[in-house]
C-alpha cells in the first residue's frame, strides 16, 4: 500500500499532513465545537485573495516581460537561508530585524530580508561554472521583523537585475533602461518619477581631501545617508569624529547639496574621474532616451557600505511616496563572503511603492481575476455528461471553461457568467440536444446561436484565433 | 534626503538592508580576507540556477495554463503562518515536524507544510463575501523538517486546486480533469500513470458493521492508511482496541483488497450509496474521457483523518515513484477552525515526483535558461550610443535583446549567441554605420543583411510575427 508512506514525506506528489504521525490511538475528530481560529494572517503580512492576486500577477508579468526584453535570465533561491549569510553582508546587528528560527541540528535560519546575499552565494557556489557577464533576474518574497508598524508591512516582493563580471557604466545604463522600460510600461513617465544618480566615487574623492581616512570610507558613506534623521550637532560630531574640521564638515554637508554638473565640476574640477563617471551615464541615457528621467543629486548614497560606485534611486516626483526602487554598483562584495570579487551592479524594486503610485496616478489595471471565457450549463443534470464533454471539446481547443458544478437556475448562470467577465455561455437544454446541438449566447450583444455539438472545437478555435477587442 | 528613510522599511522599493542599524562609528570593510562562507542552500533545500528555474516556469505554466482552462483563479497565502494554524488541522504532533519560530511578540509562527489551512484561514475570513462555489488554486512553496535524508527535500512546491461550496462527484471528477489533462499536455498517458480511487463511504458503511463505534472512525481510517507499515500482531491488535473481532479485522483486510466493481458490490450490496458514488464517479469519468486512467482501489484512504468522502492518488504504473498528487474530499475541515462547515474537495501535485517520471520517461523539456532572441554588438565601444538605440528599438517592437556590455571579439559573440540559443546578432560595424545600416546575421543559416537602422522596428515586427518554425 504504497499510498500511506507518503504521508510523512513532504517530497512526494499529494496532499500531506503530518496526521499520520499522531497517536494512531487518539481521535481527532471531536463533538465540543471547536473556539474559532484567529482568521487574519500573521501581523503585517498579506493574503492574496484572487482579485489581489490578479494585480500581483499582472505587477510580475510586467517585471518578467521587461527583464526578458533585456535579455535577463530568472533565478531564485530558498527564502529560509542560513543567519550567517545575512551578518556576512550587514552586520550582526541585522540579526534584530530578521525572522529567526533554530532547526533541530541547532542551525540557525533565517527568512531572507534581501536577495543579494543568497545571490552572491550562488555565484560564488558556481564562480568557475557560469559563464560571464551573468544577467540574472528573480523576484524573491523578503521578510523583515519590524517593530514599526504604521501600516508597513513585514515581506514584500521585490523585483531584483543584477549584472555580474562586467565594470562599466554601461551596465548602469543598462539597468536603468529596464526600470525606467517597466515604467513606462505600466504608464508612467518622466512627469511622475525621476530617478536620482549619484556615484560613491565623488565621496571617495572628497572625503580624503576632507580629513577622512580610507578605512572610516564606508561608514561615512552610511553616515552622509543618515544625515536628515540626525540632530545638527549629531552629525558635526559624528563628522568630526570621522576626521573632520567643522569647516570640512560645511564644505562636504554642501557638497551633498549639489544638483547640477555645473556646480559639481567647480567642487570636484573637470578632470575628476567621479565627474567623468557621472557625465558617461548621462550620455548613455540620451542615446537609450531616457534623460529626462534621471536627475544628478549627490545627496543619493544609500544606506549600503557595499555600493562601490554609481548609486541611484527612483523616487515620486509628487514627493508622497518613499523611494520606488534602488540600486547601484557592488563591486566588492564577494570578499565580505571569503571570495574573489567579481564587478557587479544591481537594483532592487518592491512591489509595495509602486502600487501605491499607480494608484495615486490612477494606472492601477482593471482586471479579471477569473480566467474564465465560457461558462457551460446544463439546463438538467440529465444532460451533465454531455456538458462534460461540450467542456473538454472546448479546453482541448484551447477555451477557458467554467463548468457548473451543480444544479442552478438560468438566472443564477447570467449573474454568475457576468461576475467571471466571461465573454459566451454554452447552454446545454433538452430540445437543443435532441438536434445535437447547444445554445450559445454572446454576452457582449445577447446574440445566440445553435451550434452542432460536433462542431463545437471548430467554433472554439476560430474564436481563440479571433483578434481579441 | 528622502533616500535615507527607506534605508529599514522592507516595503521601500529599493534595496535594503539593515546596515544602517549598526553602530556609525563602526567600520564595515576591513583590511583582513575572509574566512569562505558555506556555499550551500541550507540542507535540504534548492537554488534555482537559470536553467533549474526554466524548468520551474515550464511546470508552473503548465499548472497555470491547465487551471485556467478549467476555470479556477489563482491565490496565495504568506508562506509564514501562526503554529496554531497547522496544530488545529493536523494535530499537536505536527509540530514537530514545522519549522517553527518565535517572533519579538511571543507569537509562535510556522513556514507552512502545506495550503489548506491557509485556505480554509482565508475562506473563513471571508466567508459571507465570497460568491459559492469557489474554484481557487495556488502554487505554494511548502517547508517540513524531517529528520529523514535519503535525498528527500525538505521544501517543495504544490499544485493545489479546491473546489468549495458545492457537495457532488462532479467537483471531483472536473478536479481529475484537471489533473489528468495536466499531465496530458506533459506528454504522459495512462500506461505511465494511475489514478487510483476509493472514498471513505465505503469504510463509513463497512466499520459500523464490523463493531467500530463512530467516533473511532477517523482515527480507524488513519490506522487503515498505515496497514503496510506496521507488523501483522500490532495491526491486529490495533482493530481489536478499535472494537473489532479478529474475524471482522480479516473482513477489513480482505476488503481493503479490493480492486472491482463485482467483488465491492458482493461485499456492500447493490443500494449501497458507497458503491453508488464511485459508480457515478466513474461515470463521469467516461463523459471526460479520462475512464483508462482511473483504477478502483479500496486501500486508498490517505492518511489524513479530514477526508470526508472520495479520496484519490495519481501512481506511477512502473511502481517506483511515490505518489504524483493525491487529493479528496473535506467536507468537515471549517468546524476544526471553529467555522460552519462548507463542504469542499482538492488535491495538492508536487514538483517533485512529477519531475522524476518526466525524467524516466525522456519526456523533460529542452529548454533554454535565456530569453535572448538577438544578440545587439558594437564592434568598437565608439559605436556603443548606436547600440543601445538599436537595441532600445528592437526592444521597443517587442523583441528580447541581449545587448554586449564590454568590448569582446567577434570569436565570444557568436560563441556567446550560440550559448543563449538566439535567433540573430546585430553587428555595429563602422562601415555598416557609416551607410545607416547594421548587419544582420541570422544564425540558423548564416545569412547575412544590411538593414537601415531607420527600418530595425518594422524588421523586428515582421520577425516576431512571422510564424515560428
Amino acid at each position: 500500500m504504497s499510498a500511506s508512506r507518503m504521508g510523512s514525506v513532504i517530497a512526494a506528489g499529494g496532499r500531506t499532513s503530518a496526521a499520520v504521525t499522531q497517536d494512531l490511538q487518539k481521535d481527532v475528530a471531536k463533538s465540543t465545537p471547536k473556539p474559532m481560529l484567529d482568521l487574519k494572517p500573521p501581523r503585517a503580512t498579506r493574503d492574496f485573495y484572487p482579485e489581489d492576486m490578479a494585480l500581483r500577477t499582472w505587477l510580475f508579468n510586467h517585471w518578467r516581460d521587461t527583464a526578458a526584453l533585456h535579455g535577463f535570465e530568472e533565478y531564485d533561491a530558498p527564502v529560509l537561508e542560513s543567519e550567517e549569510l545575512f551578518i556576512r553582508k550587514a552586520g550582526e546587528d541585522v540579526s534584530q530585524q530578521l525572522y529567526n528560527l533554530e532547526d533541530r541540528s541547532g542551525r540557525r535560519l533565517s527568512l531572507r530580508p534581501e536577495m543579494t546575499p543568497s545571490l552572491a552565494r550562488m555565484v560564488l557556489a558556481k564562480r568557475n561554472g557560469l559563464a560571464l557577464p551573468l544577467k540574472w533576474f528573480s523576484i524573491p518574497q523578503c521578510w523583515r521583523y519590524e517593530r514599526a508598524t504604521r501600516g508597513r508591512r513585514r515581506e514584500h516582493y521585490q523585483w531584483n537585475l543584477d549584472v555580474w563580471g562586467v565594470d562599466g557604466l554601461q551596465v548602469e545604463a543598462e539597468l536603468l533602461s529596464a526600470a525606467i522600460t517597466f515604467m513606462k510600461a505600466v504608464g508612467l513617465t518622466s512627469a511622475e518619477v525621476g530617478v536620482k544618480i549619484s556615484t560613491r566615487a565623488v565621496l571617495a574623492e572628497l572625503l580624503p581631501r576632507l580629513g577622512v581616512p580610507p578605512e572610516r570610507f564606508a561608514s561615512t558613506c552610511v553616515l552622509v545617508d543618515k544625515l536628515d534623521k540626525l540632530p545638527e550637532d549629531q552629525i558635526v560630531e559624528a563628522l568630526t569624529e570621522a576626521g573632520m574640521t567643522a569647516e570640512n564638515s560645511k564644505t562636504l554637508l554642501e557638497a551633498l547639496d549639489i544638483r547640477s554638473f555645473d556646480a559639481l565640476q567647480e567642487l570636484m574640477g573637470a578632470d575628476s574621474p567621479a565627474v567623468q563617471e557621472l557625465e558617461t551615464l548621462f550620455d548613455l541615457a540620451k542615446a537609450y532616451g531616457y534623460e529626462d528621467w534621471l536627475v544628478l543629486d549627490l545627496s543619493v548614497v544609500r544606506g549600503l557600505a557595499y555600493y562601490t560606485g554609481v548609486v541611484f534611486e527612483g523616487f515620486d516626483r509628487s514627493g508622497e511616496l518613499r523611494a520606488i526602487f534602488g540600486g547601484g554598483r557592488y563591486n566588492k562584495l564577494l570578499s565580505t563572503f571569503g571570495g574573489d570579487d567579481l564587478p557587479a551592479a544591481g537594483f532592487g524594486f518592491g512591489d509595495a511603492v509602486i502600487v501605491e503610485l499607480l494608484k495615486n496616478h490612477a494606472l492601477l489595471p482593471s482586471l479579471s481575476a477569473s480566467p474564465a471565457q465560457i461558462v457551460v450549463f446544463p439546463m438538467q443534470e440529465e444532460l451533465r455528461s454531455t456538458a462534460v464533454q461540450v467542456a473538454s471539446s472546448l479546453r482541448a481547443a484551447g477555451s477557458r471553461v467554467d463548468l457548473t458544478l451543480e444544479p442552478k437556475k438560468t438566472k443564477w448562470l447570467f449573474k454568475h457568467a457576468d461576475r467571471l467577465e466571461a465573454s459566451h455561455v454554452v447552454i446545454i437544454g433538452t430540445s437543443e440536444f435532441e438536434q445535437g446541438n447547444v445554445r450559445i449566447k454572446r454576452l457582449s450583444d445577447g446574440e445566440q446561436q445553435d451550434v452542432p455539438i460536433a462542431e463545437l472545437t471548430k467554433w472554439a478555435l476560430a474564436l481563440n484565433e479571433a483578434p481579441k477587442k
